[in-house]
């Protein structure tokens, strides 16, 4: 049996083939009829095709499955300068539902909701489906950074026994009748993983019991781990952080197309991400707190921008009050701590610094915040075996990608978002 | 400040560096007293070094974390042909509690509950991180090849509202207030996503409420995922697993000291993986049923080893009546599936095939089987707007990284694994 008898070529490789009877195959993206002639244009994970047809036809709606087999012929008009003349179709598979909205429509024609609740077919709106190509490069970005500075990639539970982490915001589950919790982050397990191989990553869900129905918080969400070790302190970790971000944007950037169709911007990496301390930062604010608030976090962005021409910006040196127990507090300064965050475009993207080390500082900071040590035993015994100075990040994938193209709610960045009412599709 | 006097070198750099001072940190992975001499093995995360001392020293136990600074010494009795020799040694964290065993030994000295009950320490051993390591290099190299055809990397929700998918085995939870499930496969996902992308792939963590306390079954494992559309049939799924196995073959065969490590051989991937019918390999087991037992297995995965000189073996063509409910039938005998799973030295290690594509299929299929259609949904949603036909597969990493080393449970090819016991570290 013959399964291709001749073999599918994609909408972008059209203009190679000129002159040749072809076969396409792809989504009715939409029919366009005029007077005397239609045009079906065909998508597929190319891009789109144009394709002329002339009445009488039989063609089925859109986002129905067809294969088109015709000439590939010179157009100006059409897009690519090619399109298919004189074809024959063949439907695989109808669409027996239109779409929620036009698909083909340049902006997305739909509320919020509608697009969530009709996520299947709405992720195939070009514009939809462009964020969701550029997260898939940026994560391959993140690997590939950390795959050549010596990182190996791990996959760690995301069920614990503990709540040991925050405490609040976790999801409780029934493990064969004991109560077990999801991982809130992949913290406790890096940690470890640096007395393996000295430097971790890992690519993952995360979940947060998030009761706040905002516009930027998930109750699942894909993390971008990593964690090293033999630092110097936390500024070995911002340097690091620097490259990944460098390379993300770099791979993000190959992917011109989808950025063109989002009108995204993408930022400059300087070699060096400007800084500036917490203390710092709240003089220059002009305030005495032990955070910052939304605004200081836009204020000191427009401030790195105007000063250092840069859309990051890493503000180190966070009051270890507002640290988890982990942290390790700055010499000599111990309020405050060998922490940051980064700053992209007036928000908050990334949260890093170096952690504690010795075994003792550990049970001194769980005995500080008059914790038990048991619920993190098997933690601890990460640090009594002997573990170097070491530090690492944690970047939100979905958030990164919403900050690029500049969407307003982080569930446009997210594929089948989890929240506070959601849970399907 | 100077952050680093001496740029660090890798344990695996030193021979590039005879007749220089150098300075290498890692771990104490042994103290070997002699007579007159004692060596200092440091592991760092290239490998070992050897660092010669003379009495008096004072050196803190094993998995104590140092910097040396030293000379660079030629000796063809010492690991790689060079030592250490003169070192100063700087304590950069005290291990405080001896290891559970010794991580020196060649093979590992311990039962699985000490091993798995002391992870942080245990996974270690150079033998117990080697597998970790070809399990990350199988993933890149999974990763690698669905790139290069094409494919678009997704993250999909772990948390589901309707325990859909097989109804057994699914833990339940605490969303918010209402029931939830633990995803047991980004199956109905995967197929979503082919609307959008056409192919895609997603590497992560699914979710089996296992009650069974066996070697190969775990209650979390890492489940690589791959689905895509606009082929003829399982065939051309089958043709894409070859590749994709191919692939990861070649990645972990890339680090042959792990494999050494661990006396791992790998297998050829032929060209063409022999296939038999399901129907086939009944008659030849002379046996009828609907199923293949572990023995049956086993003698067809002989059997293709003597017939074809291959460790891999196709049997499609299982029954549809032991197949999930979207499996698309055979044609012209709808009894049989076009659907597979690769046996890999006598076990199945990945399943895979046909899904069915027609919405109406989809409803006759639930109505088949009894069940509502309403829990799916955001599921058939996808049909009634067009799928094209798809197909693909799903391999367990630690499944194969178990077979691929000859481990004897897949609890030590899993980090920090998860069971009906097991819930820490």
């Amino acid at each position: 049996m013959v399964h291709h008898p001749q073999r599918r070529i994609l909408a972008a490789e059209l203009p190679d083939h000129v002159g040749e009877t072809v076969r396409l195959s792809g989504w009715i993206h939409r029919i366009r009829e005029l007077k005397s002639v239609s045009f079906l244009i065909i998508r597929d994970r190319s891009g789109l095709a144009q394709v002329v047809i002339t009445p009488p036809y039989d063609i089925p709606g859109e986002e129905s499955v067809v294969g088109v087999h015709g000439l590939a012929t010179a157009n100006l008009q059409a897009p690519g300068g090619v399109e298919i003349t004189g074809p024959t179709i063949e439907v695989l598979s109808e669409a027996v539902e239109p779409p929620p909205f036009d698909l083909y429509r340049p902006t997305v024609p739909a509320t919020l909701p509608t697009i969530l609740d009709h996520a299947p077919t709405s992720l195939r709106h070009p514009r939809l489906k462009a964020g969701h190509a550029l997260a898939a490069a940026a994560v391959a970005g993140f690997r590939q950074v950390l795959q050549a500075h010596g990182f190996t990639e791990i996959h760690t539970p995301k069920v614990v026994e503990s709540a040991t982490e925050s405490g609040a915001n976790v999801f409780s589950l029934d493990w064969f009748g004991r109560p077990a919790y999801l991982a809130q982050s992949p913290q406790f397990f890096k940690q470890m993983m640096v007395g393996v191989f000295e430097r971790v990553y890992e690519t993952g869900p995360v979940f947060r019991a998030e009761p706040h129905d905002t516009a930027r918080h998930l109750a699942q969400y894909t993390s971008l781990d990593a964690e090293f070790g033999f630092i110097h302190d936390h500024q070995d970790v911002m340097v690091m952080v620097r490259d990944v971000i460098a390379g993300m944007i770099s791979a993000v950037g190959r992917r011109s197309a989808d950025l063109d169709l989002l009108d995204a911007r993408l930022p400059a990496v300087p070699a060096e991400i400007p800084q500036i301390h917490f203390a710092d930062a709240m003089a220059w604010l002009g305030k005495d707190d032990v955070d910052l608030a939304p605004a200081d976090e836009r204020a000191l962005s427009r401030w790195a921008e105007e000063k250092y021409g840069s859309e990051f910006l890493f503000v180190t040196g966070y009051p270890m009050a507002k640290r988890p127990f982990y942290t390790h507090p700055e010499p000599g300064r111990p309020e405050h701590s060998n922490s940051f965050d980064l700053l992209f475009r007036g928000l908050e993207l990334i949260t890093g610094g170096q952690r504690l080390h010795h075994y003792q500082d550990y049970r001194d900071a769980l005995a500080a915040r008059g914790e038990p040590t048991e619920p993190y035993a098997g933690y601890l015994a990460t640090f009594a075996a002997g573990i170097p100075p070491h530090g690492g990040f944690a970047l939100g994938l979905e958030r990164f990608v919403a900050r690029l193209v500049g969407a307003d709610n982080i569930r446009l960045t997210t594929l089948f978002p989890r929240d506070l009412h959601r849970l399907a599709p």
